[in-house]
């Protein structure tokens, strides 16, 4: 029987000829990757479990990225044993506030995944390097201890939804806007456990920052991963980036698939997801111009904090003024994304249009800090939940929308249709 | 009897001929200001006096800046409540996220103040305006609503110490090592409820940012307020940046000082305030190298996030790395300040060399957000104050310096004489 993208990496990983959904299995692991929330609790485990050192100093990342700099002496407590912890085990790849950026924007930047990598990280959105070929997946602190100690986890092979892509983007319509689409059509369980695996001639017209955001969400689907099919945009990619050697797994042409959905990428309009689940989608065509009055903008996150979400932004904003009452807060994903958007003039331009640009963080996005709501208050956001109290009070809600949406509502205090400023 | 310059300004907003130290006097209000800490407080009282608007929308001032963007759900509350209030007041000057700055950088640049005015701010650092030959003093958040109520205050006329300015800077000195060697000198009790007046010929080597800086911490010396000697370079400063009329008060030359202070600027060395009081100061030559390990810099806040000194640190970091166990946190005063650093190209070369650089915030300096100290961690920092727990944990410690003596420390990990970088 046919095995799937993931399953081939899966049963590469197992030193198994086969594996099938369902079967549980043991794999190498290429990466094991935590954050300032994550890692404090993983730290617990690992030192319990009573071995001295990581399986592998150079396959470990630990990236503060959540509370950084310091929000409150609780994460300031939890960033300094975690920074010395990295140290005592000699981790490479621990980056500090100054150095990082958000860590699912950083580590495709470090090259530190390639193509048929087997990565787990603690934080749910660590499915985002699916977009590179690789099979990886958000786990719990537990599991990253137990990865870090013996370089191995276990899994149940995953079911796997096909979608088969065709066409291409209309202007002001990216990745995010294809993602939300499709969770609008399956639901936030409509994956279960599932991978969700993109391939097809539409493929060719995604830009690297657009899987990104696509392969970040598949969890928001209730998916085990999400995953695209490698080609040259792919290599290019990682030739860049990285200096690992990259392994490309097809799936097999009788791959078995629980569904498959055709989607055609040039009927997508720009979508937003209503509070309060990434499921309560509407397109822009279906929502007024004055329905949704709101009081903050947020263009960044592991989501949508890429060069491709800022140069959309700041297509629409520049030469423009934000409207005065709403508060419209940029962050960059990383220092090197940072320093291209100043070198292409896009910060320059958004703070003389009235937006605040933050130094990375994942801030706002989980209600850390950077942009917290108050009772009453909507904020339109490129993140990726949208859930009850997820930015701020309870009463608070939060839209999910494309950088390009979001821009456009930065401009005139409502969800607005980019298509139309 | 002579009057001091301070007294004259007094005198002349009380509709007096004369006034004399102790003397309790009311005067008109050219300014009254407030932040997102203090004027929730403010409006509330307002309320409760049981008028229906400000006395004049022109010159009542409200910055949100300690914990914006909001860091957390109350501080969320707090700015929506001030907002509010803001726009059913029609205060023209409410300066909102993205549009804003630390206050005491945003309303000098703004040209809210000039020479010649008085000032009351519920913060206690409003006493910055002093630099501009203005009266501005730090009062509680009664006062500002009272203040906004009804456009006057009551002051108790202050007695004064002069310090009498000769001389010219070295390399690496700046207004920020003065004034912690008159705190060091004088002690943070030293100039209780008086008014330290600053002048003589060494004035025209003191920039308008030395000057800001070294008015802004006159309180930490128990001044009721700093003032400087309106000279060419204040109206340079006032003619570039408002459209405001200044009117310089002159101290009488048989004005009554307490004590006058001779102070050689040549003379000055970087100082350091050790922990926990501005008073506590050494020279960097009174440092060894390895004396006092660091784990963070902020080069920031009301006192220290001027372009002066941004270029400062950028000449001494540029081209360099940061030490890599040491997080540099940079705060560029005002979104204008941010535009002109990288303009300069500072902001590019800071964050090359592994700094972190926030939107304008007052955040660490009061132990808000953006850089909190865990125990047992040591900061250089670039505020103004250095209090028990002021940045973090009870067993956190800072150490006050200026921006270069902050970014030769930054280098090298350790508090570090800037002529030795």
């Amino acid at each position: 029987m046919g095995m799937t993208m993931t399953q081939k990496i899966l049963a590469a990983h197992a030193g198994l000829k086969e594996v099938t959904a369902g079967q549980l299995i043991t794999c190498k692991l290429d990466l094991v990757h935590g954050n300032d929330i994550t890692t404090p609790v993983a730290v617990n485990v690992f030192k319990n479990i009573g071995v001295d050192h990581v399986f592998d100093k150079n396959k470990v990342s630990i990236v503060p990225d959540h509370f950084v700099p310091n929000k409150d002496i609780k994460s300031a407590e939890q960033c300094k044993y975690i920074r010395e912890f990295a140290h005592k085990m000699g981790i490479v790849n621990f980056f500090e506030v100054g150095q990082m950026g958000i860590e699912h924007a950083l580590l495709p930047e470090k090259g530190l995944v390639v193509a048929g990598d087997v990565v787990i990280g603690a934080d749910s959105h660590t499915c985002t390097y699916g977009a590179l070929g690789a099979f990886s997946t958000g786990v719990g602190s537990t599991d990253m201890a137990c990865g870090m100690a013996t370089g191995e986890a276990w899994f149940k092979v995953p079911a796997a939804l096909k979608f088969n892509l065709t066409g291409k983007l209309q202007k002001n319509v990216s990745g995010k806007d294809v993602i939300l689409h499709i969770i609008g059509m399956i639901g936030v369980d409509g994956a279960l456990y599932k991978s969700m695996e993109f391939s097809g001639e539409g493929l060719k017209n995604l830009s690297m920052d657009s899987r990104l955001c696509m392969a970040n969400m598949a969890i928001e689907a209730g998916a085990k991963n999400g995953i695209f099919a490698v080609d040259e945009v792919t290599l290019d990619y990682i030739k860049k980036h990285s200096k690992k050697t990259p392994v490309v797994y097809e799936a097999d042409p009788d791959a078995v698939y629980d569904a498959v959905y055709d989607i055609d990428l040039s009927k997508i309009r720009p979508t937003v997801a209503f509070p309060h689940l990434p499921e309560n989608t509407k397109t822009v065509d279906e929502i007024g111009p004055k329905d949704v009055k709101i009081d903050q903008v947020v263009i960044g996150s592991c989501t949508n904090g890429r060069m491709e979400d800022l140069r959309i932004a700041h297509e629409i904003l520049k030469g423009k003024k934000v409207d005065p009452n709403t508060r419209v807060i940029i962050i960059p994903g990383t220092q090197k994304i940072y320093l291209e958007a100043i070198a292409e003039g896009i910060i320059q331009d958004l703070v003389e249009a009235g937006c605040a640009v933050s130094t990375p963080t994942c801030g706002p996005c989980l209600g850390g800090y950077m942009g917290i709501l108050a009772a009453g208050e909507r904020c339109v956001s490129t993140t990726n939940r949208n859930f009850v109290g997820r930015m701020g009070h309870v009463d608070s809600e939060v839209y999910l929308a494309s950088p390009a949406t979001a821009a456009a509502s930065a401009l005139t205090g409502y969800i607005t249709n980019p298509d139309l400023v």
